[in-house]
């Protein structure tokens, strides 16, 4: 059922990779240029920067997830994406608890939406080296994938 | 055609699940705090204010939706994510006419996202069920559910 | 395959369509009445600004990609979708490097993300004469839509 799928939407997750790889640009200049509001005074601006910089990045960890999760398997990609929404738990308090001085940085997470992306890239490679010669990898991928994502716990 | 999707996507659904939750512990937060903006001056940022708040929830809406059409089944999704679209509609118009002291508040349509997490929940219940135990009620849930929908529509 | 799957998700398709055509009025209005931050003085606010108006317009143009090349054919949406990426890139690039006076407007892409929602409009239609009527015009549909979608790279 994978390789079905996989045939009629590989196309799509391409372009979806390339367009998180430009989202990835784009935080990356405002990342340089500087925070997100630099001295965010009350505690309303706080919350509401948080905010915006977790929903910012919401759509880019979907699509990353989803394709990752059909073109590869399922079990890893949802386990990074757990991770991700602890680490993502975890920058939106302590973004709220920050003095002003030092605020975390605009991006957040970045460890596993690399993980999910290489996910993606590696589903999309052993397709097209099924579809073309024959061999398939997939089972040896999943297994060393599955290792992989343990990996990320640490810290 | 049903099963056979649900079973190489449910981790997905779950952990997409659990962001949704998670988006709405920050909504909340923002919420609580007060308004974007508590006091937009011109009709400029009145809009632009609403059309953010439009923006932000609009990832969430469409992963819920989609997980409970593709998880349970797709008609009262459909029909309660034209419900959702009624409800932004208004919030969008309210929002531009309103005077400057009292503005809606952040969230709209929890009442829909809620139905459809719901939704959501029931369908990936149900595929356990009968992944583990093989006794399918989906078809008296579909029922249940499609009637269900039908209460949104009371104010 | 792609019939089985349109069968299951239409009507998930058509309401996101209409929310992609909420989302356009909700951004002319914005557009109408000004640009996001009429005259942004520093450089982040030029970047942070630029890159808000990408994240914002990011959700829609995943829902109509993907909708396009799951309802018609996968070639000219991914197509569609590389010619926008490049204009959003462009869009980007030129946003930081304006003079204050003159800044690009709210929206951008207009051109491709008309084409993606006209395949989704079509692969629907086309689902829905199948299903009724019998008679399948999705092979001639398809090289018009491939043709068609070389026109994008006029300027």
């Amino acid at each position: 059922m994978y390789s079905i799928v996989v045939e009629h939407i590989y196309l799509l997750v391409i372009v979806t990779l390339i367009s998180v790889l430009q989202n990835a640009f784009f935080a990356l200049k405002v990342e340089k240029e500087g925070n997100c509001q630099n001295i965010p005074t009350s505690a309303f601006e706080r919350v509401c920067c948080a905010n915006r910089n977790c929903m910012d990045a919401y759509p880019t960890f979907l699509a990353v997830m989803w394709c990752a999760g059909l073109c590869l398997n399922q079990a890893p990609a949802a386990f990074a994406g757990i991770i991700y929404l602890v680490v993502r738990q975890k920058y939106f308090v302590g973004y709220m608890g920050q003095t002003s001085q030092s605020t975390p940085g605009y991006m957040f997470g970045k460890r596993v939406l690399f993980f999910l992306l290489m996910m993606c890239i590696v589903g999309i490679f052993n397709y097209l080296l099924v579809h073309y010669y024959g061999s398939d990898y997939k089972e040896y991928v999943e297994i060393i994938t599955s290792a992989a994502s343990a990996l990320l716990l640490i810290p």
